[in-house]
């Protein structure tokens, strides 16, 4: 890999004290992939005159974006099911009709390995144009053994066709399939956890999630996973308090989770869990457009107990139909109030941390990897300001420049 | 212009009486700009055979999309005030650090020509990447005859560097320039009336419009103008009810207003004016959006009586700052419970009406012009549904089919 100075940059380091660790006429270093050097071009150290520098003519420039929840390998199409539900159409009509997260399950479990990847392909293409460079992709549109860990290998696959780093998530425990009507224990032990040992074993798994939820599964039942998953030396995430507050965002702590996830109905007096297990806060604030939901999750009370907080898509066909990183940190700010840093952050470098990548991904800083994002934009706030267009003028990638 | 056959596709025509006015395996036939049959492709008559035949790969077609209201041609950014805004600066603290729509005003009016070019094509060259064929611009941010006049020309200049339709409108009475502070008769006098005039004499304006609300215009200034406009033989139209029921939407239908726009506040029973006036209802889900405004537009009601609603994107640096047709589609949907339908039709045959242009765009249909978005989407539910993401394969424009 060789070496490059990037400069003729403003650089959103989203490190240091400073507002978004701004450093205007930036130098970048990079070498072998790694950042060797950050700073003010005009500090740049004599060691760097023999390297090629290459001029960005003043972008901006920000770590690459990271997408820590999606579930965006998935059959079918739900379009239709959205315009029913517009038209007035019941729960049950859209049900009958084949509507629902079953009709994606059936469609997931009947697509090709083939199929699945091309659709996939698609939305990892919309979240590139955003700046993307890690996208987390999560199972459970399978709900057998065998069809979550498809959904993880084609997953992994995405790899070999775009420059994207993926880490994927065990997520069985998502819904209850119809073959375990009535027996959500029996899936838990002979679906989520069996195949997680599998899953595991095959390489498949980076980490393990659950939907935790009235409609999901109880946080009994989480902790089996979650036992499972600390057996296995597995990282743990859960989906919590989306809907109700079951203290599922408690019991994510409690594992140590790298995040816990939605935490809309999450009580503010539960926060400072969060913030002892050093748990990453995902908001979705697709969902909660989506769904139209009124309930805000407690970001003041986050805030003051210094939770790091990340922004995600959630892209999924059924509650938040979306594949622009961008969009999403823009929700975040006009929905839950938080500032153009706190969103830039959230899709960046506490992005990294939900993925436990905060080693490698999320900030420009010596040592990290040179993954970057390249903008066509006045500053930072611009980013969760504009909604729409398209402001990338490319990704530096392993220290390599693309195009868009 | 050369004849084509465009077929190999999906048309949703918008014109008949089913559902999207679908025609699966459709041929449409273009001469000279102009769409000269439309139906199945097997019943593609005999005297068609000899024409070039462009197979659409069993692309999504519809009529190209139309962006009836927008605020495109602006100096400055405002991404720094969105940002104070979200960390609890106040209305005041914005407003002294040079804030609010004064700010655009005067970054509009110290910008050159070019400069305003520059930008606002990027803007057009956002919507076009979603289909737009035909985009309206207001003045509004000069707010003295020449700056507006200026933001015109500017405007009719897009036409030159783009493959689009401009249809310009003027909107002196948009904001209450400092130098006319408590003197809003005179400056509707002296700069709305007397610069619409000259400017109409230019040859620069399409239609007029004002911003009636308490901190606009008031009706009685608003009928003044429109008085005006209805003396030089120009369509009015006029942004009503978003802060408060002014009665705004009354007062343009018996001008007969192509639109009255946002209606948020409109009374229900005011519906069957709209109506009966033809006067279109646009709707514009970005600024109730951004604004995280809470009251919804009466669409119910609207559709009761039958009249008109179209969805466009208010693409302004302040209250709406997307440029993203697809999205207010879709925001117009999860918002104000339009269905899928009801949003393309307010994209296209709606918007329109909203500009007078039904004659020649928003259908596909014989006697039209031949402008069409070619989709990359599963039916035209989906350009609604799923927020984010590249859908358009390209554009037909004048017959001609354009790659993104
Ligand atoms: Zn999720
Ligand atoms: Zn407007």
């Amino acid at each position: 890999m060789s070496e490059r100075v990037y400069s003729g940059c403003t650089a959103a380091t989203m490190a240091g004290d400073t507002t978004y660790g701004l450093i205007e006429d930036a130098a970048i270093v990079t070498s072998a992939g790694r950042i060797v050097w950050v700073g003010r071009n005009r500090d740049l150290p004599g060691w760097c005159a023999h390297i090629p520098n290459i001029g960005l003519g003043g972008a901006l420039v920000t770590p690459a974006l990271i997408d820590c929840h999606t579930h965006l390998v998935f059959g079918g199409d739900r379009s239709k099911e959205f315009a029913m539900r517009l038209s007035g159409a019941t729960y049950e009509e859209i049900a009958r009709a084949g509507g629902g997260i079953r009709s994606t399950v059936g469609a997931t479990r009947s697509a090709s390995d083939d199929e699945l990847l091309a659709g996939a392909l698609r939305r990892v293409d919309d979240l590139l144009a955003d700046g993307v460079a890690v996208i987390e992709v999560k199972s459970g549109y399978g709900l057998t053994i065998e069809d979550e860990m498809r959904m993880l290998r084609v997953a992994r696959r995405i790899e070999q066709h775009r420059k994207v780093r993926i880490r994927t998530t065990w997520l069985a425990a998502h819904a209850l399939p119809s073959e375990y009507a009535d027996r959500a224990d029996d899936y838990v032990a002979d679906v989520t956890i069996e195949g997680l040992k599998r899953a595991h074993q095959e390489g498949l798994v980076d980490a393990v999630d659950g939907f935790c939820e009235g409609i999901g599964f109880t946080p009994q039942q989480m902790r089996r996973v979650f036992e499972a998953a600390r057996e296995l030396g597995l990282p743990v995430k859960l989906h919590a308090e989306q809907l109700s507050d079951l203290k599922g965002a408690v019991l994510a702590s409690e594992f140590g989770a790298l995040s816990a996830d939605h935490l809309e109905y999450l009580a503010r007096e539960d926060a400072h869990h969060l913030a002892r297990s050093g748990t990453v806060a995902v908001l979705l604030p697709g969902a909660y457009f989506a769904l139209r939901e009124t309930k805000l999750p407690p970001v003041e009370a986050l805030r003051e107990h210094g939770v790091r907080m990340a922004v995600a898509t959630d892209a999924n066909p059924g509650s938040s139909p979306l594949s622009s990183l961008r969009l999403a940190m823009g929700m975040a700010c006009t929905q839950f109030r938080l500032t153009p840093e706190e969103a830039l952050a959230g899709a960046t470098r506490n992005a990294a941390a939900a993925l436990g990548l905060e080693k490698d991904y999320g900030t420009i800083e010596l040592g990290k990897r040179t993954e970057l994002a390249v903008w066509d934009a006045p500053g930072p706030d611009f980013l969760s300001y504009w909604l729409g267009g398209d402001l990338l003028r490319g990704r530096i990638i392993h220290g390599e420049f693309h195009e868009r």
